[in-house]
């Protein structure tokens, strides 16, 4: 039985997780591969989680990168910097490169894509999004014979168990927030989870392929959940939504958006069922019709099942000497002119929680703002309350420009019987 | 660009979205196989149902079969005499083979799968199983690096429209058939779904894969939906559950219990919510944690965007010069001595029905015969219903053995007390 070397840099949760999925399941895998994939050397400069022959380990990167019998590299570090050093030298190497790195995709993508390309070595990277979900295998290969309408996701578990928890127990953010860190839910510093950017970075990766050309990081809107408030996870429970970060990405007349922000969702919808730290993918094919994915989106051996799955992918391939797939890589613009659409430029229904001071003047007003920017009210929910000075008067609207909201809202904000900025939460998944 | 030609045999309703799809998407084909997908040659006896090109057209398949032009044939013509005949011929000639036909791999596929290794042809069947969804491929690659624990899935359109159905008005099985049928849902001989054998013909292809051994179908323990009461659904809903035609596969103690039949599950599951011709599968891997995969089973486009990826990838073999992926077929018995496990030792949840004229002397009588069989009652529902000489006593029972509620049922049915033959539907998916 052939031996395929396994080159590991970074030998931290998911680092030690596949090298226990490598071990525990050897015999599993020897009949599934028909060969026999082996971890060759790793390369951690800390303490491994998990007990390895020292002869395996060193910690320096190169040796590894270097070692002429690796077959495949194996990069666990995370990281944008030398991380983006590692995977460009390993494919200059002529090394095939495993990344659960959404980071450095998202970010360096084009320039990793292009060298696999050049070099002609294998690319995996299903682990970068949603962990054990194979999303990345379904768009590029089950839904190979697609236009992808829409996809629309909950790519973040960090941000999906606050929001849960918030809608489950009515808390405000910065307490749940809190709690998940103590409980290692939430990291130290929550920016990358909180503030959309991890979400974004999987759509980055999603969209690229789903779309076939290569979108850049900073051409994603990005808003996190820091601004949800639990007054307005009730308002939606009532009116039947549920608030969840979605990443989206949607085709419409030859322009694609790619944003990520809190969306409410109707909770008859599939996705919004989707709790805790659950990842959810929700893609709509022209042929296909609408299809969802759901599962563990992060952790140690869901994390480690995907990196292994793409282990097994490109040895098949060594073994059997076929070519890599990386012809199936967006390693340019995207084709057809499909163009990216401003955000001022998409349609959405809204909810908008205006603070009021003087409640029957104000909706008059506030209606006639959005009137004159081409925005309809579709429903008005107004609550008294009262020991507060200013009352909620919240509203739904139809499908509106998002350059048109912003407009309204800036005037909104102005009138002097508006107590405090209105809050805007975009509205997917329901029909107008 | 290299041209791979495409042999269609059977131009129905699939055979014509096929036919439509490699037209309307050519250009996103092209670009995205690096070949063109051209079809070549079309056996069909019958009027298309799509305009084509008449010197595509034969009534013979053979002349199909025999082109050598052809280098993949589908097969869309259903049925499990004349289309095996065809299929063999056609992995004789050295042809892929790109198949939906869940009936003939679920009792024939042995006999292919090993034709096809013999012949190095690579086979397609993501069509066969969940329409759209491309299930196949993830549990072939995707999950190549789990045990899988367990599989549950709604892979029946037909019984989910008619179950859903009944749960949302009440109404009884033999009325919502009827306006199945006469809406286009269901079959004029609704046999083969409402039976619940279309289901196992679903869980035969996709448990031979997971488990990495061919089941015979006729082991498959199959109960279809007929006897499935409006009452049962009632109760079911008050105790916080819901009916659905489940295709269950379980790996336990070495043991694998392949069975499909009316189950009622939580209805906070992932799986109740799936309502309609929708169809979804839930799989427990033992490193990715718990995974479901939802979307279109049936229809025109849903199912030709399945049988597309598949010749997208056969094209890619070919054009690449790879060896076909049979290696991953089950050509064989189940590898590390897995057993199939009788029937009668599965362990499970029930849900019974016990139609009683004496209600208070019933119930100890019952109870008494369950005790007796090492069957303990978790909760108990009576109705008393003043019209009726019985009244239905409702109860949920904790795990048990098959064989020991069997043992139960037969005499429980022949107390005097009992009106007749209990209810008694399986329970999935909870907390014992």
């Amino acid at each position: 039985m052939k031996t395929i070397n396994v080159g590991i840099l970074g030998m931290g949760t998911v680092g030690s997780g596949v090298v226990k999925l490598l071990q525990d399941h050897a015999a599993l895998l020897d009949r599934r591969v028909g060969a026999r994939l082996r971890v060759r050397r790793i390369a951690e400069t800390g303490t491994p989680r998990i007990a390895v022959d020292p002869k395996l380990l060193t910690t320096d990167a190169m040796e590894v990168i270097n070692d002429p019998q690796v077959d495949i590299v194996v990069e666990l570090i995370g990281g944008t910097s030398v991380a983006r050093t590692l995977c460009l030298e390993a494919v200059q190497k002529g090394k095939h490169l495993v990344t659960a790195n959404k980071a450095l995709l998202a970010e360096h993508g084009l320039e990793i894509y292009q060298a696999a390309a050049t070099k002609r070595v294998d690319l995996g990277f299903e682990a970068s999004v949603c962990g054990a979900i194979p999303i990345i295998r379904s768009v590029r290969e089950g839904l190979v014979a697609n236009h992808i309408e829409s996809i629309m996701g909950i790519v973040n578990g960090t941000t999906n168990y606050i929001l849960t928890k918030m809608t489950e127990t009515g808390q405000p953010f910065a307490e749940v927030l809190a709690e998940a860190q103590a409980k290692g839910y939430a990291e130290a510093d929550p920016t990358l989870d909180v503030g959309g950017l991890d979400a974004a970075h999987k759509l980055q990766i999603l969209a690229s392929l789903a779309y076939n050309g290569y979108i850049r990081f900073s051409d994603i809107y990005i808003e996190g959940i820091q601004k949800v408030d639990a007054v307005d996870i009730a308002f939606a429970r009532e009116l039947g939504y549920r608030i969840k970060l979605l990443a989206i990405a949607k085709e419409d007349s030859g322009e694609l958006e790619v944003r990520v922000h809190p969306t409410m969702i109707p909770d008859t919808h599939l996705l919004a069922s989707v709790g805790g730290v659950y990842n959810a993918v929700h893609i709509r094919g022209d042929s296909a019709g609408s299809l969802m994915f759901s599962g563990r989106g992060a952790g140690q051996m869901p994390t480690a099942s995907s990196v292994v799955a793409d282990l097994v992918e490109i040895a098949h391939n060594i073994i059997f000497h076929r070519p890599s797939r990386v012809s199936l890589l967006p390693t340019g613009a995207m084709a057809e002119g499909v163009g990216l659409r401003p955000m001022e430029r998409i349609r959405s229904r809204y909810y908008l929680r205006v603070m009021a001071l003087d409640k029957p003047g104000v909706l008059s007003l506030v209606s006639g703002v959005l009137g004159e920017n081409q925005i309809s009210i579709s429903s008005v929910i107004q609550k008294g309350r009262a020991e507060q000075a200013a009352v909620p008067v919240v509203m739904l609207t139809h499908e509106a420009v998002e350059g048109d909201m912003q407009k309204a809202l800036k005037r909104i904000n102005h009138l002097d019987a508006v107590a405090q900025d209105t809050v805007c939460i975009r509205v997917e998944g329901a029909e107008d």
